[in-house]
């Protein structure tokens, strides 16, 4: 197999890749992701998870490329990026093991952060930002609604100001060591993880 | 700053961090580890923790690093690692945010494994491997002693057959994504955050 190839077989990826992005700002977002994670979901054999990880303010590759295999994993409805390029980085694609190829991918710039999150209000989500603030709930007693919606904060910035006021709730972890701060690949890892222990436990009980 | 004062530098935080080491093969391991994490747990001004994490299974630096992180910030009370030379690996440094000047490290090779498990199970730990067997407990549904040691898998292998006998018990992470398996740091620290969690409602229910 020469190089030819390896290109070849490249490009066959990032057209599959392509099929899997939704674009927010076609005319009909919802309708696109709706189908896109129900298309999913099939394909599982699975009720449908109604969490979407906003990453869009994150900068680096290497977190972006492990939320995608760790959202993959829980079957997020979507990851939510601040560029599709990140997704050709070889940083990303060496965390994310190829999870870019099975979990929706929606490009929101930051700039356009306040409209999306607006908008999925309108849709019945939960604005739930990862930040340590005066208010935050612990994670340890915060209980995750249905349709949920996680917004990570920058790796050295957190959530600005200006888009704290859009949430509709801060939810941290408690921590006891001396470092100050979890990465933002971990702190989403874990509230993933506990939105889903938390659905896993709830479907138990209905049966 | 000429390079002589940053290598004197870097000379007395390896010093420090010498301090923070506890070779298990010396006479009094136990002792000292106790002694090593009450010293901390004052510091923190917390109750002592008394979760062990072993990572002698795993091979990369940037594992081991981010381990080595959530380790300290969750208040674990070691951390156990193959060789400690990765300490002075630049991609550990890097992910640990110099996490290894707080958290004990204690050096155990993967030779060394089974005596180090059979030591801690009469020191009254339950020995816990993060691996999916046929008979492992779901996350959901595990319920950690206070004495609680982690085993993770190497990277590619998992834990070895041999290793799984010496084990009181396996804990899996349910998955329901295509791609096959969480990285093992994030699993890592799904569990150590599991526990944690656990802990901190008992502590609430005993108030």
């Amino acid at each position: 197999i020469g190089s030819h190839s390896a290109e070849a077989d490249s490009q066959t990826e990032w057209t599959d890749v392509q099929k899997k992005i939704i674009p927010w700002k076609n005319s009909t977002p919802s309708l696109d992701l709706e189908t896109a994670f129900q298309d999913r979901a099939t394909k599982l054999g699975k009720s449908n998870s109604r969490l979407i990880v906003v990453a869009s303010l994150i900068d680096k590759p290497t977190n972006l490329g492990g939320l995608c295999r760790t959202s993959e994993i829980f079957g997020a409805s979507a990851l939510v990026v601040g560029s599709l390029h990140y997704i050709q980085d070889k940083q990303f694609q060496y965390l994310s093991v190829s999870a870019e190829q099975w979990l929706p991918l929606v490009e929101v710039k930051p700039s356009q952060l306040v409209d999306y999150l607006q908008q999925k209000k309108t849709e019945g989500y939960t604005i739930i930002g990862v930040e340590q603030t005066a208010k935050s709930f612990d994670l340890t007693e915060y209980c995750f609604p249905e349709k949920s919606l996680l917004l990570l904060g920058n790796e050295h910035e957190g959530i600005p100001a200006n888009l704290i006021h859009h949430l509709d709730v801060c939810v941290e972890i408690p921590q006891q060591g001396i470092i100050r701060s979890l990465n933002v690949h971990v702190s989403g890892a874990l509230l993933i993880w506990e939105y889903t222990r938390q659905q896993v436990i709830k479907q138990k009980q209905q049966q």
